[in-house]
């Protein structure tokens, strides 16, 4: 019999103990012994769970027993379950979390701390969907040419609501705060920065690369308006925040962003909360992943499905993918400046003569070529310039932006979302 | 360093080869080891292949080979390749397949042939999709509620052309046929054989129920017209050939046919030779995995990635994702007979007075209820009716159709696709 303990048995947490107990008939016929959740940590020992466990609100009451074999960090934060995580490891015990934050910032720390104890974490990537495993044995034979992922269902909610409904981004924000599929304070997910702890993970995978959320480009879609959907459907895009991973010779890009993409890619395709994932492998081509990336029962699906694999086979795979660092050519994050990309520009402009003839040679001098060009009247002063530009560095995108936002017929930073 | 042995140098024989080679970097970084192949087995030993491997006609030159670590399966058949895994099973060697007619046969007797020998066959179904691993582990804390594959890309390609396009079927049989896509003799993929040895594969990780294919429900795709697909467009369906496992209490039923799906569903929104299959799990919820389903090179990756499985831990996983049977309960597999849907008919009839009220006494008196019927002219003497109908059992649609058939003024057996 495996025992298990749950620090941290909140809505995943408790799901997670639930599994366990429900699907008992199934999860011990797989994996070959039973598992049952011997005790969970909790902040308020005064909230009933439902759960026949031992509840205690001392995480040592799990780390220093003996009986306990997996231990099941669902905690938050990153210090803290850093600490914890360590402790359980180093005493030998297994441990699977779903906590993308202690990872995008110490995920090779902890596969040196490891070592060989399993110490696994699907659900910490998509929810429900196992991203980790498809891409770490699964694809296993390929170079990773690219990963394209729809990895925040809140952001992915949002963007389907203001195209297809025409709602406000205020107005889509409040509603999905009220159905609880944003937080009172969004910006870790409408920020970007959600989605970018995910990326930070899945590239260790593919890449081998070991970067921090502040060495990557992440922006949120928090400027996205309807004057930018009723671009995009115009010229058959659809809007997404998409988390990009990048092959590119030795260098690997990652950036998360709104982005415009052509409607007909399955990627574009993926409504609401929903996740997906597409991965280009340089023999296989494109595999693509969809499923639920939240929800306390999606979650816990993975973290069962990880103890199922310990009950198994204790340690089966090296924990980010690699078992020692690619020989010869070793791939580096390429620097933001340096990424290419197709731009999509919107500039509120004073509708004055003259104006349009200064922009376009701003943007030639900036050598950014136009690819198509629209002028929508705002009102009675004032245009809006929608620009879509051929492919275009970073950097002289960056550039040209600070010096569009200091003209005097320039009502406003202008807007810019990357067309991929 | 581990040494491969791959009897069946052909297509994906050789992109396994070349992924060995021209991935080596990757592949020894994330496996931990080198893995090279010695040798290869093949009919015409004239043939260049362009491999710097020993190349033999000689099965038992790999087979009593002690250097070798893995064999590689990729002859074909059943009865020959079966007689082959087993021998090098029982050497103590590794076996990878992708052989889905020698699994949809002797999945049960090779598990217990091989013990705790790896043996691994990511390949057999789905091609480059990591389907395997994603149900027996991904999904392993989940019992199964359905599986829906499009797993047979010819088919696939074919009924996207008939719907995109307006093509007959017997036109965009040849061209499939010209293309590579299908082969000379279309049988096995467009009458559904092939799709049912993959889902055998997958019906028993899902649910442990060991069927052959002569158990299941399996038609084809030959019988859809233009008129069909014209139903499916007007009343928002897709129409794709489709695997199906659901599990109803303590019954799976299995089937492969063609169907009309919800168009906004998913799975209905793949097209061309690609695959998809949906997995509902009752914790998860419904994940989805769609990639290229044929190809050496793709279905190359899924044999490399399961060397590569081994050579990190041997044998992880058990084969068929059950480390023994589930307790109580045992799943069976529901009669045909007793399979409920909703179907769809197209019965052609002579245009006389008092057919339409005999026709639907029929479907009266045999317990069908119908949704919706359109009477469609064919030319002056018949007319097309074209029949929807709520939920009704397998035996009572089949019983209805051979009386329908039988009558004077049906002119042809009536065609049935079931609505999904």
């Amino acid at each position: 019999m495996i025992k298990v303990g749950i620090i941290g048995v909140g809505t995943v947490g408790t799901s997670v103990a639930e599994i366990l107990r429900d699907n008992a008939d199934v999860i011990s016929a797989r994996a070959g012994v039973d598992i049952v959740v011997k005790s969970g940590v909790v902040k308020n020992l005064q909230k009933d769970r439902g759960l026949d466990i031992i509840i205690t609100d001392n995480v040592d009451d799990i780390l220093d027993d003996s009986e306990i074999d997996i231990v099941v960090e669902l905690m938050g934060g990153v210090d803290e379950p850093f600490a914890v995580v360590k402790k359980a490891l180093e005493s030998g015990k297994a441990v699977v979390t779903a906590n993308k934050a202690l990872l995008a910032y110490h995920r090779y720390e902890l596969q040196d701390i490891a070592k060989d104890i399993a110490f696994e974490y699907e659900a910490s990537v998509a929810g429900g969907i196992p991203i980790i495993s498809a891409l770490r044995d699964g694809l296993s034979a390929n170079h990773i040419e690219s990963i394209v992922g729809i990895m925040n269902g809140t952001c992915n909610y949002m963007m389907t609501k203001m195209t297809d409904e025409g709602v406000a981004y205020d107005a889509i924000l409040k509603e999905s705060q009220e159905l609880g599929y944003a937080e009172a304070d969004p910006s870790f997910d409408v920020g970007g920065f959600d989605a970018a702890h995910k990326l930070l993970i899945l590239a260790s995978i593919a890449y081998g690369i070991d970067a921090k959320p502040e060495d990557i480009l992440i922006e949120g879609i928090d400027k996205v308006s309807q004057d930018d959907i009723a671009f995009a459907k115009e010229f058959g895009y659809a809007l997404k925040l998409l988390c990009i991973a990048k092959k590119d010779a030795n260098e690997v890009e990652l950036r998360v962003h709104a982005a415009l993409i052509n409607k007909d890619e399955m990627i574009a395709k993926i409504d609401g909360v929903m996740n997906a994932i597409s991965v280009v492998g340089d023999k296989v081509g494109e595999t693509l992943y969809y499923g639920p990336g939240a929800g306390g029962d999606a979650t816990a699906s993975a973290v069962v499905a990880n103890i199922i694999d310990i009950a198994r086979s204790g340690k089966s795979t090296p924990m980010l993918g690699f078992n020692r660092p690619m020989e010869g050519n070793k791939l580096t994050l390429k620097p933001t400046a340096n990424i290419e990309s197709k731009y999509y520009l919107r500039i509120n402009v004073s509708d004055k003569a003259g104006v349009l003839a200064k922009i376009t040679k701003i943007f030639e001098e900036n050598s950014i070529s136009v690819a198509t060009m629209l002028q929508r009247p705002v009102d009675e002063n004032s245009a809006n310039l929608l620009i879509a530009t051929h492919i275009a560095r970073e950097e002289n995108i960056q550039n040209m932006i600070t010096i569009l936002t200091d003209l005097d017929f320039v009502n406003s930073t202008p807007v810019m979302i990357r067309i991929v």
